[in-house]
């Protein structure tokens, strides 16, 4: 397979600015920076992405892949980035079939807004077989939380920004934020076409959940935010059959993890979390004693 | 002025689903609904937008006047919404002009995601004027906190929906949960057309942010949501020239605020809060005693 070329983009996460608090007092703080990346496949312009600017590269490339504008990233030849401009040019190496058309039809999704899908996502879930054998053990779960409440390192100087992680097993293969959680997640889908491009398992043009590839067992998404159906059918799409996250679930994304088979975790902070479907995935090897603390956030979002 | 007619569709809000917890018990919790509302206008397929369901008739009129689609609800004969297939019907007195053209253009923005704003919005901030008289009371500001403290009524039972609500002064004018923001501020804007034009100061045709209506200096536009820049424009399209966040503000949310003269305030909870731009809007007539408990979370959430 050849892999494409990539530049590597640089450019600042946070930008100081001045605030005034409730004493009327001026202060410096750290806010999110966040850029409009306009993005051109084969000189023709597609889309304007508003991105924390961390990985610019992958990101676009997870966005054409989730987009199913490509189905390989075998199909780009280079991802060149250029902040200066606030432009990502792709470069494919036959063009992307019937741009036009599979660009036209928008669906406007919730996370935590009006998002934007190309195509028809939702008809092809029910292609998405995801692996039986994919499973996550409590204590591994246990160890993802740690592991992301240790990491995330623009919210705690910034804040406003969504993280998400790719873990296999327990061990974080790549954490990465962003102003928006659907960014975060396309920069994965990125990073991780590329990483199983480059490894000895190579997928050549086949879609992630048909890749027989065992490390891909293992492979857990994680997300701050809530599991919309778009962050489901995302995950779906990358053969993950394993989501965590921090926040709730909503219907669609509840009614996504059934029918596609993914389990669901959600409200994952210590050692509590509620799992919304396909729990057979799950190995309770690490029970927590009975009645363990509950936190005001947590009983509140979840009492009636 | 002709009011549009309006169906008022219902549909239950949250779901309740089983789960099973960290002790490998099962437990009923409730999730938030979700719809999926596809938007015809004059027969023509718009946009689907991914709803909660509460005001899908406001929440239609909002987005094509935030969109810029319609320029006052005038022009709008009717809205028809049935659940049953998920459709908003839109009837148009004159049909939009070169719908095929405005709607071509997508920007994918932040709001937790990849949202989408047809044309051209950023080019249109700066012919907006925010009326220089609109100012907020510090006291004010911790009367809406408190509101909203005591409403919040999905989330306290569902969690993983955002709030918006408009106040004028301190008196909360409107409430409305959505699972995504964007259609939580669009049901605000889509409220207040109405309420406006149905009101002694009539609209005709204007532009909201043109409006001179003394009872529009008193508005406050509040959401649990960050301050995007899509968020400070649609506050700013509606006129609304003081906005309050439960969260922080990223970069260009900051940059839009400061363009258009807006007040922008987040980190507002309890006593506290931040003011990220125009603080002469801001009237310090409750300032608490130095040295208050700092939270955790915030103190987290902003410190470098």
């Amino acid at each position: 397979m050849s892999m494409p070329h990539l530049t590597q983009a640089r450019a600042p996460l946070t930008r100081e600015v001045e605030v005034m608090n409730q004493h009327g007092e001026r202060e410096s703080i750290f806010i999110p920076a966040e850029r409009d990346l306009t993005v051109y496949v084969d000189k023709r312009e597609l889309v304007t992405l508003m991105t924390l600017g961390a990985h610019p590269e992958w990101l676009v490339l997870g966005y054409l892949l989730n987009q199913r504008l490509v189905r390989s990233i075998d199909e780009i030849e280079s991802v060149t980035v250029d902040w200066d401009v606030g432009a990502a040019s792709v470069k494919t190496r036959h063009g992307i079939d019937r741009i036009e058309e599979r660009t036209a039809k928008r669906v406007v999704t919730t996370g935590c807004g009006q998002g934007s899908v190309f195509g028809n996502l939702m008809d092809e879930i029910d292609q998405i077989r995801l692996p039986e054998a994919s499973v996550l053990r409590q204590s591994e779960l246990y160890e993802i939380v740690n592991a992301i409440r240790l990491k995330e390192s623009t919210y705690k100087s910034a804040g406003s920004v969504h993280a998400c992680a790719l873990f296999a097993g327990s061990a974080l293969s790549l954490f990465v934020e962003d102003v928006g959680r659907h960014n975060a997640v396309d920069t994965i889908a990125g990073w991780m076409a590329l990483d199983e491009a480059s490894g000895p398992h190579q997928a050549h043009g086949m879609l992630p959940s048909q890749v027989a590839d065992p490390s891909h067992l293992k492979k857990v998404f994680y997300t701050t935010g809530r599991l919309t159906s778009e962050m489901v059918i995302k995950s779906a799409q990358m053969g993950v059959a394993v989501v965590v996250s921090r926040s709730g679930i909503t219907q669609m994304g509840l009614e996504v993890a059934q029918r596609v088979g993914l389990c669901a975790i959600g409200r994952a902070t210590n050692k509590r979390f509620l799992c919304y479907a396909n729990a057979q995935r799950l190995v309770l090897d690490a029970m927590p004693p009975e009645a363990p603390v509950v936190s005001a956030g947590e009983s509140k979002a979840l009492s009636a």
